[in-house]
């Protein structure tokens, strides 16, 4: 199943499942009495209403793909049922209360990144107020020059999680979605200053206050949930910027796999249903090349991962 | 004014205001028709509402507070007017979006942990799940042997806050409170192991991990709007561990004051209403004494910041 957030403007924002390939506004077929079943009404909610909230939400995708096209008809008279590609669509979770960010995940990147491989999971947090929607344009401050992309898969918790093993942690996932985290390498004061000074080079740690501009973290345009992923490892990303291939991995590179990854935060973090873990990104970023790319306004930029679909964001000025 | 949240079991969690002293339960006093005024249930909700939002709370207080006392007496017959003490709260913003939490803020304290004051405001996220009320018990996993307090001023957005000058920061302030950013220091791996490595000495950063507990963050037990702190840098901060004092300076020792610390994170960061900053602690944390201090079950902590109040927890297993 997956699930989506519609910009639903004057109503608010609402949570919405994909049926046969379109959008299945359940506040629209409700109200029609065309579909009798009370879910809540945005996807943080359904995801905190458990297994149960999942499956009366897959339930009705299922009823509505088995319905014959006088019923699929009528559904669109009501608005209830419109194309994907003319709804428009917030992050599927678009008020995330925690975004944790993996860093050094893929070898390839820690490679042009400069570095060795950590022993353990890296990550930082992430504002929630950087999450923007598929197709919003991403802000950027005339103050800098090196905004970067890094396209990432993002684990969707449904579940509490704290001091799992690696054996369950999967278990306490909802689903995935794409994010691009939007990173502006030349804002390195902050957190790290003393720590890059000893190091005496740029390394990825100095990025964090980079990453935290609103529109920086945009995701979407789906949370496919774990059934239409039984392996996230599987998955392949590729990054698109003005339609030039930048990136290209499988999610199998990670260093950590996600299960690992998720057992090992959760010994201090407690994830809750709506929480985010962006999985980190593999080579290719604009910073890594030579000679190096930056995206500027008029820039688009898009992240791909197959079974999930596309997040594409256009760059503008702020 | 002070707003406050009650934990209002079986009605959820409730915004609330001392007035003479007690604590004024708006639904219940609404309820009755004694006070005739609408007000979001949270306060999150009441800053939300603005500088509106703010002064309805205010002209409630001191509606009650100029009662006779009949009239006082009628809200306690209706349970809308209880003694502070005995009226059980939760943080006043129970739930925030971000916690920003600055490091190496006093230079005291940096001088204690070693290194140099850092030329800009240093800071880092915690997690909200961290958050917890006053009275609350710190639970500690007893796979940590170092939980040290941080006893720190906490800043309360009351308006969105984004590039702001340091001279209009405080305008964005909706008031302040007091918070204890519990730090265990032996949880040392994640973000910055490869930083410790290269500095040689366990710096202040490598204990970021181990501030993400759940329960790691006590606020409350009010939040002093601004009205009542013209001049947060003349605020005298107090930590007790067991009735000894074992912090104690001015909140004017800041290395970065807080308009300017509010103006620096604010070029990267958006804040919003309800959204935290911690301030930094000063000397005299437990990791810095010879011997070296931490807090086990049955401790209690408690941090004093003068016109504000006292923050109280113990500490339990986890």
């Amino acid at each position: 199943m997956k699930l989506v957030t519609i910009d639903a403007i004057p109503g608010g924002t609402a949570g919405a499942m994909v049926a046969s390939g379109e959008i299945l506004h359940l506040g629209r077929a409700a109200a029609s009495g065309t579909i009798e079943a009370w879910l809540p009404p945005t996807v943080r909610g359904i995801l905190l209403a458990g297994p149960e909230g999942l499956e009366v939400a897959h339930r009705l995708v299922r009823r509505v793909e088995n319905m014959d096209a006088n019923g699929q008809e009528r559904l669109r008279r009501l608005g209830a049922l419109t194309r994907l590609d003319a709804t428009p669509l917030l992050a599927p979770v678009p008020d995330p209360r925690l975004i944790l960010a993996a860093g050094r995940a893929y070898r390839s990147h820690v490679q042009e990144m400069g570095g060795g491989s950590p022993p353990h999971p890296t990550a930082f947090l992430k504002s929630p107020d950087s999450v923007t929607g598929p197709g919003a344009r991403i802000p950027v401050s005339a103050r800098t020059a090196q905004v970067d992309y890094e396209g990432e898969l993002a684990v969707v918790f449904g579940r509490t999680c704290h001091g799992v093993a690696p054996e369950q942690a999967l278990d306490h996932v909802a689903g995935y979605t794409i994010a691009n985290d939007v990173s502006a390498r030349d804002w390195m004061p902050g957190v790290l200053a003393a720590c890059t000074a000893a190091e005496g080079r740029q390394s990825w740690e100095t990025n964090i206050m980079g990453k935290q501009f609103p529109g920086f973290t945009p995701m979407g345009p789906v949370l496919a949930t774990r059934d239409e992923v039984p392996d996230p490892s599987s998955l392949q990303l590729v990054t698109r910027l003005n339609g030039r291939v930048m990136q290209s991995a499988s999610v199998g590179d990670l260093i950590h796999g996600i299960a690992d990854t998720i057992a090992h935060f959760s010994q201090w973090y407690r994830f809750q249903p709506g929480d985010i873990l962006l999985t980190g990104t593999p080579a290719g970023v604009g910073f890594g090349r030579d000679p190096q790319v930056f995206m500027r306004p008029g820039d688009t930029v898009e992240v791909e991962i197959g079974g999930i679909g596309v997040l594409s964001n256009d760059i503008a000025p702020a």
